[in-house]
């Protein structure tokens, strides 16, 4: 299969990304970083979730995030929900478009979100129900659909059953995630093999996380099956909570950087996606996570 | 066309890594990396060069490190040389394979090594002859394949014409760098597509940087192609000399858990190799450079 003309980038790091890091940080600061990202070009960000600040207190404040941002036309800024009450409180914050979550593994369901993978998409039903009703874009995301931290091995039959129901259930896009980025590009490539036998590869996308530096050859793999929709996070951000110091979603910068190589189309401004990720760096006192970032600031000092 | 089940790691730490890092290392130190590296399992180590020091300090005494080390059987502990005079010096050192390099851009060469492409081959005519007459094998070196800090693009022909050439005066095996690391998985598929209609991809080897982190998705590309030898540094030693900060060689361990993870055997055990790379990390006071090594030692911290 040739090479996509065009990828659309969905940029997870105000959301994914700073609900993994250890420090807080503002309104003001969230919202600063999402409009950097809509400045560099970036088309969907996915801002914020609506989740109890019990369990995720670094998103908490997140419709607050949502009134402060520049809303650019042609740009989807979207939210994580778990559940109904969720959905209610993103669309009360303005949200069009929301994100719902699977694990592709028992383990990690039971652990993540307390309940075996079948009952979560029960729980799902009404929140589709509501969606629809409203008009609100729906985007699923599955799991540790290459290992699970629990239960090792996945079979790419289990993903591929998962991302048709979600699909069927009114997700317009399934995202899939690599949440402990375990696996290889030969894997990738057979993972996304069997789910297009059931769902397009139109329809995915890939979340690949770089702890084991697998990310970009993943999502070469995952280009090379006809995927052109990829999860990315500016600067790296947010590591991986399964192993404190690694690495975690793959950094935007980098993504780009090979998507612009093989002639890609993204509509990102590569040297302004670098600033907004070593701008909040410099917020949050860490170290740029993005290996392009780190060499073109490298030769900007030279 | 299918991944290879075997492929060799070239494992060039102790001579480009080293040579690369900022403070010097003691030969004891150097002699027990290659130990390090020969009991993890590697089967090929670029243990030293012979280059003046003055140009190179690093790579002094390099004959009382090959003195020095365990020469584990049917493990190949080579050098770099650069001339005649260095191919003799090697040969005194009790050396019995060796590498030679040249430029795929005249403007490398030029800076690095003072002379045209032509002229550099050339001058590897009587390092072949010697090499022959006293049953050395010679690795061939070509820097810059997929671009030039100053001359920009480079053409795969040329590329092809050079490794070529260098077959024909007798090396074995040519080795393709993305010296500068700035190459994308379809250029690394293009490039060895099109030199491969001049040498066999099982003449080839695969020498990829890590500085933007395309390193890894390129040797999916190469794999996919055909080639099944791949060098790399422990701990990612070396860094880039063009971007101070940035990675430069990619990693070992990286590349070593994406083989193991597609089934394709290498000899090499991945733990002993984390070992030798903190180890030798430790000693030069630098962070460790694989991803790899960093989540598994994060993981054993917990």
């Amino acid at each position: 299969m040739p090479l996509p003309h065009h990828v659309r980038l969905v940029e997870v790091g105000p959301r994914d990304g700073l609900q993994n890091e250890r420090h807080p940080i503002s309104v003001t600061d969230r919202v600063r970083l999402v409009n950097d990202l809509t400045e560099a070009g970036v088309s969907h960000i996915e801002t914020g979730s609506f989740v109890s600040p019990k369990w995720v207190p670094q998103m908490a404040d997140s419709a607050a995030v949502f009134a402060g941002i520049m809303h650019s036309p042609g740009v989807r800024y979207t939210a994580l929900v778990p559940n109904l009450q969720g959905l209610q409180a993103a669309i009360g914050a303005g949200v069009t478009e929301v994100a719902v979550f699977a694990a592709a593994s028992e383990g990690f369901s039971q652990r993540n979100i307390n309940c075996s993978i079948s009952e979560s998409l029960q729980r799902f039903a009404p929140v589709m129900a509501a969606a629809e009703r409203q008009d609100i874009r729906v985007r699923g995301y599955i799991s540790c659909v290459l290992g699970c931290p629990y239960d090792g091995a996945v079979a790419p039959s289990q993903v591929a059953s998962i991302a048709a129901e979600l699909i069927a259930m009114g997700c317009y896009e399934v995202s899939l995630g690599d949440t402990i980025g375990v696996g290889v590009a030969s894997a990738t490539s057979r993972l996304i093999d069997r789910v297009a036998a059931q769902v397009p590869p139109g329809q995915l996308a890939g979340h690949f996380h770089d702890t084991y530096g697998q990310a970009l050859s993943n999502i070469y793999a995952a280009l090379l099956e006809g995927v052109s929709v990829f999860d990315s996070s500016v600067a790296g951000l947010g590591g991986c909570p399964y192993a404190p110091g690694a690495s975690g979603n793959v950094a935007s910068e980098d993504v780009l950087y090979m998507l612009q190589g093989m002639g890609i189309d993204t509509g990102v401004d590569l040297q302004r996606l670098v600033a907004a990720g070593q701008r909040i760096c410099d917020v949050l006192g860490r170290p740029n996570g993005s290996k392009v970032a780190r060499a073109l600031l490298a030769h900007e000092q030279e």
